[in-house]
Protein backbone atom coordinates (compact mmCIF):
# COMPACT_ATOMS: atom_id res chain seq x y z
CA UNK A 1 0.00 0.00 0.00
CA UNK A 2 1.05 3.27 -0.45
CA UNK A 3 0.73 6.30 1.80
CA UNK A 4 0.46 9.76 0.63
CA UNK A 5 1.85 12.15 3.30
CA UNK A 6 2.05 16.12 3.04
CA UNK A 7 2.49 18.68 5.27
CA UNK A 8 1.81 22.20 4.67
CA UNK A 9 2.96 25.86 6.32
CA UNK A 10 0.69 28.44 5.52
CA UNK A 11 1.61 32.37 4.89
CA UNK A 12 1.33 34.66 7.70
CA UNK A 13 -1.05 36.08 6.31
CA UNK A 14 -3.14 33.33 5.73
CA UNK A 15 -6.53 33.72 8.06
CA UNK A 16 -8.35 31.15 9.95
CA UNK A 17 -11.59 31.11 7.53
CA UNK A 18 -8.89 30.81 4.54
CA UNK A 19 -7.29 27.58 6.30
CA UNK A 20 -10.20 26.24 6.97
CA UNK A 21 -11.90 26.92 3.36
CA UNK A 22 -8.48 25.37 2.33
CA UNK A 23 -8.98 21.77 4.10
CA UNK A 24 -12.76 22.12 3.60
CA UNK A 25 -11.46 21.25 -0.57
CA UNK A 26 -8.84 19.02 0.14
CA UNK A 27 -11.16 17.24 2.56
CA UNK A 28 -13.54 16.77 -0.53
CA UNK A 29 -11.01 15.02 -2.94
CA UNK A 30 -12.27 11.42 -1.72
CA UNK A 31 -15.37 12.34 -3.42
CA UNK A 32 -14.81 14.37 -6.21
CA UNK A 33 -11.25 12.70 -7.38
CA UNK A 34 -11.21 9.41 -5.62
CA UNK A 35 -8.69 6.70 -6.34
CA UNK A 36 -7.48 6.03 -2.30
CA UNK A 37 -8.57 3.85 0.70
CA UNK A 38 -8.05 6.14 3.79
CA UNK A 39 -7.94 9.93 3.35
CA UNK A 40 -7.20 12.52 6.86
CA UNK A 41 -6.67 15.84 6.70
CA UNK A 42 -6.08 18.25 9.57
CA UNK A 43 -4.95 21.57 11.26
CA UNK A 44 -2.05 21.12 13.85
CA UNK A 45 -3.52 20.79 17.31
CA UNK A 46 -0.81 23.28 18.49
CA UNK A 47 0.97 20.90 21.22
CA UNK A 48 4.91 21.85 19.73
CA UNK A 49 6.43 24.59 19.00
CA UNK A 50 7.66 24.77 15.57
CA UNK A 51 4.99 22.14 13.94
CA UNK A 52 3.57 22.43 10.40
CA UNK A 53 0.36 24.18 10.19
CA UNK A 54 -1.83 20.98 8.26
CA UNK A 55 -1.36 17.47 7.87
CA UNK A 56 -2.45 15.50 4.70
CA UNK A 57 -2.31 11.46 4.65
CA UNK A 58 -3.80 9.59 2.17
CA UNK A 59 -3.23 5.75 1.54
CA UNK A 60 -3.68 4.47 -2.26
CA UNK A 61 -3.45 0.41 -3.24
CA UNK A 62 -0.49 1.01 -5.09
CA UNK A 63 1.64 3.12 -7.31
CA UNK A 64 -0.79 3.98 -10.35
CA UNK A 65 -3.94 4.99 -7.74
CA UNK A 66 -1.90 7.55 -6.34
CA UNK A 67 -0.75 8.97 -9.42
CA UNK A 68 -4.16 8.94 -10.91
CA UNK A 69 -5.33 11.11 -7.91
CA UNK A 70 -1.77 13.29 -8.00
CA UNK A 71 -2.20 14.30 -12.14
CA UNK A 72 -6.43 14.44 -11.73
CA UNK A 73 -7.43 17.59 -13.22
CA UNK A 74 -9.98 18.13 -10.28
CA UNK A 75 -7.02 17.48 -7.62
CA UNK A 76 -4.55 20.36 -9.45
CA UNK A 77 -7.64 22.88 -9.79
CA UNK A 78 -7.73 22.68 -5.94
CA UNK A 79 -4.13 22.29 -5.37
CA UNK A 80 -4.40 26.09 -7.50
CA UNK A 81 -6.90 27.44 -5.62
CA UNK A 82 -6.72 26.75 -2.49
CA UNK A 83 -3.25 25.71 -1.22
CA UNK A 84 -0.60 27.38 -3.62
CA UNK A 85 -1.72 30.82 -2.98
CA UNK A 86 -1.46 30.74 0.53
CA UNK A 87 1.34 28.36 1.12
CA UNK A 88 4.73 29.01 2.64
CA UNK A 89 5.98 25.70 3.03
CA UNK A 90 5.22 22.13 1.69
CA UNK A 91 6.88 18.61 2.50
CA UNK A 92 6.20 15.50 1.12
CA UNK A 93 6.97 11.59 1.35
CA UNK A 94 5.40 8.52 -0.61
CA UNK A 95 5.98 6.10 1.42
CA UNK A 96 5.19 1.57 1.71
CA UNK A 97 3.05 0.28 4.15
CA UNK A 98 1.95 -2.93 5.52
CA UNK A 99 -1.35 -3.15 4.00
CA UNK A 100 -3.91 -3.72 7.33
CA UNK B 1 -7.69 9.61 17.81
CA UNK B 2 -4.64 11.37 17.70
CA UNK B 3 -2.00 11.44 14.45
CA UNK B 4 1.03 12.12 15.03
CA UNK B 5 3.33 12.95 11.19
CA UNK B 6 7.11 13.43 11.16
CA UNK B 7 8.96 14.06 8.04
CA UNK B 8 12.50 13.59 8.37
CA UNK B 9 15.17 15.36 5.67
CA UNK B 10 18.95 13.98 6.60
CA UNK B 11 22.07 15.57 5.71
CA UNK B 12 23.67 14.55 2.78
CA UNK B 13 26.45 12.98 4.14
CA UNK B 14 24.08 10.29 5.81
CA UNK B 15 24.95 7.39 4.29
CA UNK B 16 22.32 4.64 2.64
CA UNK B 17 23.53 1.95 5.65
CA UNK B 18 22.68 4.54 8.47
CA UNK B 19 19.44 6.07 7.18
CA UNK B 20 18.19 2.29 7.15
CA UNK B 21 19.83 2.10 11.29
CA UNK B 22 17.89 5.22 11.52
CA UNK B 23 14.55 3.62 10.44
CA UNK B 24 15.11 0.00 12.13
CA UNK B 25 15.68 1.92 15.37
CA UNK B 26 12.59 4.31 14.90
CA UNK B 27 10.80 1.32 13.86
CA UNK B 28 11.09 -0.74 16.89
CA UNK B 29 9.74 1.93 19.41
CA UNK B 30 6.25 0.60 18.87
CA UNK B 31 7.83 -2.73 21.11
CA UNK B 32 10.34 -0.73 23.42
CA UNK B 33 7.62 2.24 23.84
CA UNK B 34 4.44 1.47 22.97
CA UNK B 35 1.44 3.75 23.53
CA UNK B 36 0.28 3.96 19.83
CA UNK B 37 -2.43 1.78 17.82
CA UNK B 38 -0.72 1.95 14.16
CA UNK B 39 3.00 2.78 13.87
CA UNK B 40 4.40 3.12 10.16
CA UNK B 41 7.51 4.83 9.04
CA UNK B 42 9.43 3.92 5.63
CA UNK B 43 11.87 5.76 3.20
CA UNK B 44 10.71 8.02 0.27
CA UNK B 45 9.60 6.42 -2.99
CA UNK B 46 11.70 8.63 -4.74
CA UNK B 47 8.37 9.69 -7.26
CA UNK B 48 8.72 12.89 -6.79
CA UNK B 49 10.97 15.80 -6.62
CA UNK B 50 12.42 17.67 -3.60
CA UNK B 51 10.46 15.35 -1.21
CA UNK B 52 11.76 14.72 2.38
CA UNK B 53 13.73 11.26 2.98
CA UNK B 54 11.51 9.66 5.68
CA UNK B 55 8.41 9.56 7.09
CA UNK B 56 6.54 8.24 10.11
CA UNK B 57 2.83 8.40 11.09
CA UNK B 58 1.98 7.13 14.19
CA UNK B 59 -1.77 6.93 15.75
CA UNK B 60 -2.36 7.21 19.53
CA UNK B 61 -6.21 6.77 21.15
CA UNK B 62 -5.65 10.53 22.62
CA UNK B 63 -3.27 13.28 23.60
CA UNK B 64 -1.87 11.21 27.06
CA UNK B 65 -0.69 8.18 25.10
CA UNK B 66 0.96 10.27 22.67
CA UNK B 67 2.64 12.56 25.30
CA UNK B 68 3.98 9.25 27.17
CA UNK B 69 5.23 8.28 24.08
CA UNK B 70 6.95 11.99 23.12
CA UNK B 71 8.79 12.17 26.64
CA UNK B 72 9.73 8.49 26.94
CA UNK B 73 13.89 8.33 27.76
CA UNK B 74 13.79 5.37 25.37
CA UNK B 75 12.10 7.16 22.37
CA UNK B 76 14.57 10.03 23.49
CA UNK B 77 17.82 8.05 23.56
CA UNK B 78 16.72 6.65 19.95
CA UNK B 79 16.37 10.33 18.90
CA UNK B 80 19.81 11.67 20.34
CA UNK B 81 21.81 8.65 19.06
CA UNK B 82 19.68 7.72 15.90
CA UNK B 83 18.15 10.87 14.48
CA UNK B 84 19.35 14.35 15.51
CA UNK B 85 22.96 13.81 14.52
CA UNK B 86 21.71 12.81 10.67
CA UNK B 87 19.03 15.55 11.02
CA UNK B 88 18.91 18.34 8.28
CA UNK B 89 15.21 18.86 8.47
CA UNK B 90 12.41 17.81 10.35
CA UNK B 91 8.78 18.92 10.10
CA UNK B 92 5.62 17.61 12.24
CA UNK B 93 1.99 17.75 12.72
CA UNK B 94 -0.26 16.40 15.53
CA UNK B 95 -3.88 16.26 14.54
CA UNK B 96 -7.22 14.56 15.33
CA UNK B 97 -8.36 11.86 12.91
CA UNK B 98 -11.87 9.89 12.98
CA UNK B 99 -11.55 6.79 15.13
CA UNK B 100 -11.50 3.93 12.41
Amino acid sequence: MLRHVVLFTWTEDTDPATRAATIAALRRLPEEVGGMTSFAIGPDLGLREGNAHTALVADFPDEEAYRGYATDERHLAVIAEHVTPHLAARSAVQYEVPTP
